[in-house]
């Protein structure tokens, strides 16, 4: 039985926990496994464009003898067509039947991005496209983002609040809206509060009122909360949010409301462009000392500005070179079998 | 003396079927050769996109413990210039005599795919492009699809047609075109043909009449397969010919009369869109069991419909995964020269 | 405290020659250390395109057991800023200040190529955003090419010049201007005579007077020149600099005065379009055995002639060849400090 990672929910929360057990052994040199990978592949699928994720799941199959292929259709390689039953006839030249199936028989694991279309969410939300990828391929599939979910960032996100703040259940983690010139997807922010559930933090989301997640996505925050005692709540004022704020989670995404039509999503968004975090609101947190996180990219004095990024409380760089560590981990987890057991 | 892999009939017969011979044994793990090409390196210069070539080159090169470096002339590395004499005051950026020759001592092999450029066949047949290139280049040069031919594809091919087979010689090889929305080239279908021949097979090559290939390939084909005790016959009337078929190959091309016309060429293709394989031909085959074959991409429910494709007759996946195989062979028979002497 | 190779000039003049004698040895198999740099990773990032450069850090990378990671900003990846300060509310999406720090993170050495953008000399003639890179980096930043500077390839330059004359103080090199359609940058010029003059040599640079480096690059090379007992002069006469040369660099590059206007550039151009290198005045070289030089890309027949890239005096291909042994020195003398001590 082939195991995919297309969700953290996938993973008990005992396997997610010794994932990241074994990331931070791994990056603090207690473990090394040098050869865990030896001679296995990775092929990466990129529909959408990628610096993090590209070059950290690189350079993690190498340092333990493996090696990435990195594919990018419609690009580098053929356009994929993603429906089924289509008659090809236009301009895309692969299906992803094919494509799934082809590269599960030449690699060990299959990581896709597959980025939303942004036509209809009510169809596009089903994330079918890697969950057909995923089912069409005889390996371990790995999402590096799709229209719902990016879990290794997940996983990163959730080893930067451990580090930073040791013990987190009951500990107060404040996803805060940010204004982008761009509506972006959702798969970020549901990954990251997840990730802080799966914590048992006290996840509060906030956002102007226009800006709710998907209610599964809600759904889901709260079971994994549930189980592992904390909670989850969503208010609109972002200021009285960051007051006793120990893990302050910048991200911006798109109005569900007008997915598909950006030009009522931009009119939705041009109100909040105060939506900016600023090293004067970080200093609001917590004793003043609430870590700053974000995925990345990250578009300077809009989303953050420069004195919060360079300042002190930034812990983003941290965050991003986690990326590397949990993916080493989960490589090993997937195709050696050598988690450790220990529970960090 | 460096040897090149332009063409199947670049190696005599018997080196043919060692290395089938040395890829099923790869395949099937009873040989593993972990370190025949450690730290060799092969350069692969893609001037047209690739999927399964790529992936299936980089596996192949690591999978032995050596490396692929894939280049891309006019997007990540510079627009390559390939007639000779010019004087290069336009948008070519290098000639092909210095990359090919540069590559060539940098790598250990250098790899090369150049589909036709579609302007004028009587010129391009020559497919001096690839073969330029070999001549330039002071390492082996291996063709990923030229004008001409796609030997590797060819290798894949014969591996499967032995593998699904077992004893080839005598028995139906259908090679039939398909209906495209754009006029393809003839190196597959040619290669495909040329593989069958080898293998001594009796090959049927339907399309219509206006779809005749380069009167060379003909005549390589009877070449080989006289000397393999196999036969070579076209055909125009695809269903009389899937009768007594044990393996159908669905390909598309392009007219050749009207090569670099392509609004021509769709009128001559217009009347042929019927030309889609389905599950309901492929049970006209010999005790309704041909092996459904296609080097992929495949435009689904245009050349070939879904329930063939997902059938139980599909080799098309094998036949894929055949490629990774092949290529492990050849690359260890240029850089090593441990290829096995044991027949098949 | 991390070393960086921005300039040839960052390495103190003796650990530049212990560089060439190391790449020296490995190139004649007098040295292999076939495990230098295993499992390092190297991140290189190409805001332009390349084919030596990253074919040869590929190669150079896994022949001591390591890897690079090739990124390239604005089409695999995210378009990168590069200006301090700026409202990233544009086309821009992710700055360098991130990606700088977190590829630091990631792999062992970042390398990074970024042309002039060709609006501002006064500003560009900075080279700030190699150094901007550098700064923002925890790892060693090498130089790929960038507005002022392309090291790697002056220590291939170098290395050309000892091989193929042996004892190179006071013999003379010539660095002489051609003609190109486009306005090219001064980089490569400026590097192979800084490379030129830390050999000591009687260095010659020959071109229309509208041509002129950047007085700043000039006092480099005289600087240089000075401590290594050569000497710099600047002549318009090109035929008669050939006379006496040993060495002739042909390298085109754009009029500084007229950087940012291409149109004005070209009018500046267009009446020395006869600047091209033939095979007839590499006749009038020193006993006619002058050796040809030439970074590669070369536009043939306009730079140079067919008869003088494929005649015996060229060395254009070693010259790209020995790109790759002195990268291979240059990263292991980075990377593990086991730079031979002998000089060469």
């Amino acid at each position: 039985m082939k195991r995919d990672f297309l969700d953290m929910t996938d993973f008990a929360p005992s396997e997610v926990d010794e994932l990241l057990a074994l990331a931070l052994r791994l990056k603090r040199g207690e473990e090394s496994l040098p050869d865990a990978l030896h001679r296995k592949t990775l092929a990466m699928v990129f529909m959408d464009p990628s610096l993090r994720t590209r070059a950290s799941f690189e350079v993690a199959m190498h340092k333990h003898g493996g090696h990435a292929v990195v594919l990018e259709p419609g690009r580098s390689s053929w356009a994929f067509e993603t429906e089924r039953g289509v008659v090809m006839d236009g301009t895309t030249v692969e299906h992803i039947a094919e494509a799934a199936r082809v590269l599960g028989r030449y690699a060990d694991a299959v990581a896709v991005r597959a980025f939303p279309k942004g036509n209809d969410w009510s169809k596009e939300r089903q994330d079918r496209v890697i969950r057909d990828f995923a089912s069409y391929c005889g390996r371990p599939v790995i999402n590096l983002e799709s229209t719902r979910r990016h879990p290794c960032q997940g996983l990163a996100d959730a080893l930067t609040l451990k580090e930073k703040l040791g013990q987190t259940r009951g500990r107060r983690f404040v996803l805060t809206w940010a204004y982008h010139p761009k509506a972006l997807p959702t798969a970020v922010p549901a990954s990251a509060a997840l990730a802080a559930a799966h914590l048992g933090m006290e996840v509060v989301i906030a956002h102007p009122p226009e800006f709710a997640l998907d209610p599964d996505d809600m759904a889901a925050m709260t079971e994994v909360s549930a189980r592992a005692g904390g909670s989850v709540q969503v208010v609109h004022d972002r200021d009285a949010a960051l007051g006793s704020a120990e893990a302050v989670y910048v991200k911006s995404w798109g109005a569900l409301s007008c997915f598909g039509r950006p030009a009522d999503e931009a009119v939705l968004r041009a109100p909040y462009r105060s939506w900016c975090m600023t090293g004067e609101r970080l200093q609001q947190t917590q004793d003043a000392r609430a870590i700053l996180m974000h995925c990345l990219p990250v578009r300077r004095n809009v989303e953050i500005s420069d004195d919060a990024l360079d300042g002190p409380q930034s812990a983003v760089i941290d965050q991003a070179e986690n990326r590397l560590h949990v993916q080493r981990a989960l490589m090993i987890h997937l195709l050696s079998g050598t988690a450790g057991k220990e529970s960090l």
